[in-house]
């Protein structure tokens, strides 16, 4: 196997085993009928070269993007990815919520805020997602 | 003790310890010549009310605001004392040079590069605060 | 009363005199939900601590939040608060027309743009609200 | 003719040849209700004074015009119109999705994915506006 | 007259009575070496066009410029040239101070810290500037 | 030759024959003493990955990207270097003021203005690296 398939290979692992749920259906599913190659770059670049890097864990990174996704204030379907992501990895509901209104300090009020409404979102989507479907008694 | 001192107290610890050798004196310190209320509201707000909030533990918090700062690229000043302030809460340097990595996949290259050269001179203060003083022989 | 409550009450007062109409039901109402720790926060330390402080008078505060909303251009619920909260203080239609615009100068025509499509909304709403009921003849 | 008129003709000129089709009915036309002034200065200002300097070629000003938008990722409805300006000046689509994902070197993925997706809309209505109408056999 | 030297005229005596002592030789003197046009495009434009309409008085409008400013916190010439601007157009410091502070609330403690430390600078060469020389006894 | 080294040679070439006068030492050099690793990854993804993709002219990409920096207003050093390249290109001075004179609609003047001042240093410095050395007579 060479370098590359290597890491298009570890991209594609990294990214099921994050997002396979939903940040890869719906923020890059829609890129297959404009700029298919994007999706990618995208899987070989920032899971295969990035996210699988040693020296910072997993869990971590989530934290780190959310936290760059929030601040930047301008990019709700990735946050929202993200944040199943980080809910997949382990973050619990309460600290993303606090990592969110941290947000306020350093971009403002209403950038938490909105980061919050998508949160919002996402946590109802999880909960309904994880329910186990009650069978008969 | 009023809730209020309570919370300038809590404020005035927490910023003690994890800015007091950088930030305090880099960041707060000149705004006592144009907008002094400021600072006490910084410390009453932004460190006794959210940083001092339970639900996300400080060390994490402290790298989202790193990779808050990072991410929005416009505030060196304030990244330069967070960088401190997260190797003081116990981050390692490589961790922190990853989660400035990740941030070009997010707000692009120049945002990470940016970030990772004030991280470079953080660590090179950072060694030469650290190093004991050698004594006689 | 000790300070902390002092500066709830203050803020408190505050929010209700320019937001209880469409701002604090739109844009802190939902935060229950999700932080609903926040909206105290927000009333306490925005409402209590910055808005009331003497020194500025709190039409003009009310501008420069507009202006800065509008510059920002990525918060549209806040800036649509703010401008119905500018009319309840006082600025006319055509004064909050005129700043939208002179923001194409150092944000561009499409913060601008964006900002005065908010501004028709708000008036529109605005003027419904306003209208006297018509009685019987 | 004044000059002042010459300038106005001019950008009328221009905003019609680029515009006309897409661009002004969405982007300017709403300006009448509000901000009607806006629009002469728009026509005015930004075609009559600067996208008709000779200096630099019409087709790659459009191109200036793309990637800025898409790199500032919060200007949804001027990206669009400047897509399909850019189509109507001869750029062909796929070097339009080329300079998109370009993008992400320097605002990040999040940027280049949402110009994408725009695009993607823009292409799919400009084939329909494009295909003719099928006569009788 | 035609009115196209009749904005340019307007446009150059609004710039000098807010600008001439420090914005335009320091803004747009370095523009003559480069772009030469866009000195006389700001003053026709930016002067002429938008600040000189009626609508906003014009120490409001200084305003609303120093919140953008303040708020889009990349531009800090631009920023010291208008605070200059605003206290020449009667704007006291300490109102200044409270607008600046404002701005925390909307984009986050370091564009409002930032935004302080130009006021500084300001205020002292304001002073500097003001005071009369001292004649003999 | 695997895929992987062909991108990295490919990226190479790419990156020598537009920044190794001034990009390349400048904004790449200082990485090598904090995340010698990144410098590979732009090699292999920026150039091997993206630039060197067919369906757009490489002379075009480098517009887009002076574009794009000019407009987001924040990386004066990646601005410089791209200014360089787009010189090294093929693009004339003129076309490179006209092009960021026209970031003024859409990110503000203050934007346009930073890279115009920023084009005069490069343009200043390109002389000089232009200029043949005179020799004896």
């Amino acid at each position: 196997m060479t370098h590359s398939e290597d890491r298009s290979q570890r991209g594609a692992d990294l990214m099921r085993h994050i997002h396979a749920e939903w940040g890869t259906p719906n923020v890059l599913g829609p890129l297959e009928g404009i700029a298919p190659d994007l999706k990618g770059l995208v899987r070989d670049f920032a899971f295969g070269d990035i996210y699988s890097r040693p020296g910072l864990d997993l869990k971590s990174r989530q934290l780190v993007t959310v936290a760059a996704l929030a601040a930047m204030h301008n990019s709700p379907l990735e946050l929202k990815a993200h944040l199943f992501g980080a809910l997949k990895l382990g973050w619990k509901k309460e600290e993303l919520v606090e990592a969110l209104m941290q947000i306020a300090l350093y971009a403002g009020f209403p950038a938490a805020m909105a980061a919050l409404m998508i949160a919002r979102d996402v946590f109802a989507e999880w909960d309904k997602m994880s329910k186990p479907v009650a069978g008969p008694a």
